[in-house]
């Protein structure tokens, strides 16, 4: 069994702007510290998935820049997407990909711009989940024991254990709610039965395919279409064609919610979605006052703030408190971290104010 | 009656940090919203003084920086002096540069950082100051009407009308006072008999040089044996020596204090030292919230900020108040405007935490 990765990294979000652009989003940012998240999702995957088998989907405008911060990978293995599909193309994409060099592709799915630890444990239960996708031919989703009543993921429905004595503790899935109310999340975690979708799968790219054929045509036909360009140097114009026509749906939504041979795998690492500036205070290493920074900091009489600054750049506190202070691609951005998610609002405005390209 | 500036730009503050450092000090800074405070200083003078009779005394460091900030002036108007010296060295040398080419110039000196308006204001008391000079032979600073008590400038007590007939209403000055007390602040004010020293002052460049050979002959002689050698090619190195050998003292405490030369012409015009940021909120522009900004800013729930950004970036405020949020030269500084006078402590710290490459 052959292992190869789909890393989706296709994200343009606003919530951690200005350090996240039009031109640099989130997923190619040191927010834990270190390298880009999509450095480090490909890192933690080193003895699971060779970098021959590992492929990234992104945006075109980005296609260059991922194959800089990952020069490890051919340049092939990295799939610029004309325009923005959501997840079922992208998926679809990665699994023709993989399926030109290996007729029995196993495919593990990672989202690029999550914090997963340790990493070992990740990749037991991705092997875990692979053995067992592959043997039994279905769709494996992970899912995570949830932390609290999220009313911002998607919550996985278990039912009976899927394959009495398999590896790992693999579940029928009874059903899948996106963003359910707050009463409802309440009810699920309450109830012990559901689990935290992360988007973190594990499929044989042909079933997958064949599932993608069957619940979203309008995906499956014009990216079978494209298929034997990719590698070639028709590729570009048969994506195009392909994303022009291709149905922009979620994996999820698309695929997952209606297929009868999705299973999950629970899991019990730590994850971190890194929803905005104030998710950093848990990941970044912080001075004796609780200030986090990404660069260099001065901080005197300040406490519990976050910091971000780029190319040797410095951030100097005095007297403050809870504070985001974030200085990147020319834009100076101070807010509480109470209001990190409306920072999407600062965004919004600058369209208005003339100030379009500090987007 | 032919008059000569000498602008006194030798300042390297921290109050300003970090968009003012020791490559880029306060007087060069657009901290108004227009042009280098520096810039603003020889404009102020226009119709009164000419380029060619304008000298600026300034570091040797600073010196290119300023022939480039003002290129009407003449490259050997701008004079570099090879280390600190304080003013007395600073006015001696820029007197001895005036009588270069003029054996009867009268000379005002202007600091090179402050706010004065209106200009022709300015400019009607500097002449009338000059006329006195030229005519007694005195020595005249002007004094400003004071606005509150302050301990942290100098206050001139005045005497009787110097010149009674004369032109303005030239007084005797019977003491100087830098940096009161509180108490004795408190006192001037309600006497009514004192004014602000401001650094403004008027004199024959002759007079200047004889009262700072009578009352600091350790200035005067080291500048009068470079004298003969500026405008030469031996300029650099009779300078290097001249401010080797010279005493560190200031022209009011080292000569003003001592001289009985010395009137005051009471002045009324707007004045403005800048003394640190929150200084800006009365000079910039703000918006309908009271922030104030050098550089674009969006601003959202926010209030009664100063902002400084460089070379086009921006700021974006969310949510906060009264706060000094600068990004420049590699630094963002975010403190409340009552911490300003603590920005020097920061600077303090860059040392110790190997940071000085941001001084």
């Amino acid at each position: 069994m052959n292992i190869h990765a789909a890393v989706l990294a296709g994200g343009s979000g606003t919530r951690f702007w200005p350090a996240g652009t039009l031109d640099v989003p989130k997923q190619m940012l040191p927010l834990t510290g270190g390298e880009p998240l999509i450095c480090e999702t490909v890192a933690r995957l080193r003895g699971l998935v060779t970098p021959e088998r590992t492929f990234v989907v992104t945006g075109a405008r980005y296609a260059d820049r991922v194959r800089t911060l990952l020069p490890q990978l051919p340049r092939d293995n990295v799939l610029g997407e004309p325009r923005p599909r959501n997840t079922a193309a992208a998926c679809a994409l990665a699994a023709h990909r993989a399926l030109r060099d290996d007729a029995d592709a196993v495919m593990v799915v990672l989202p690029s711009d999550h914090v997963i630890a340790p990493d070992d444990e990740l990749r037991a239960q991705l092997l875990t989940a692979c053995e067992r996708a592959n043997a039994a031919r279905t769709l494996v989703t992970l899912g995570l024991t949830p932390r609290f009543a999220a009313t911002g993921y998607g919550w996985i429905e278990t039912g009976a254990a899927a394959a009495p004595g398999a590896g790992g503790e693999v579940r029928a899935v009874t059903r899948f709610t996106e963003k359910p109310d707050r009463e409802t999340a309440e009810a699920f975690l309450a109830g012990g039965g559901h689990l935290w979708n992360l988007g973190l799968f594990a499929w044989r790219a042909d079933v997958l395919l064949e599932e993608i054929a069957r619940h979203q045509p309008g995906v499956a036909a014009p990216l079978a279409a494209a298929a034997p360009a990719l590698g070639t140097a028709d590729e570009p114009a048969a994506l195009a064609a392909a994303f022009d026509a291709c149905t922009s749906i979620s994996i999820d939504h698309g695929v997952l919610e209606h297929s009868t041979r999705i299973e999950c795998l629970p899991c019990g690492f730590e994850w971190d979605d890194l929803g905005a500036f104030p998710a950093l205070l848990r990941h970044l290493p912080t001075d004796a006052d609780g200030n986090a920074a990404v660069g260099p900091l001065l901080a005197l009489d300040a406490r519990g703030c976050v910091a971000f600054s780029e190319d040797g750049d410095m951030t100097a506190l005095l007297g403050v408190s809870d504070l985001i202070v974030v200085h990147a691609n020319g834009v100076t951005l101070v807010a509480p971290l109470t209001r990190a998610e409306d920072v999407r609002r600062l965004v919004a405005e600058l369209a208005a104010r003339g100030l379009e390209r500090f987007r």
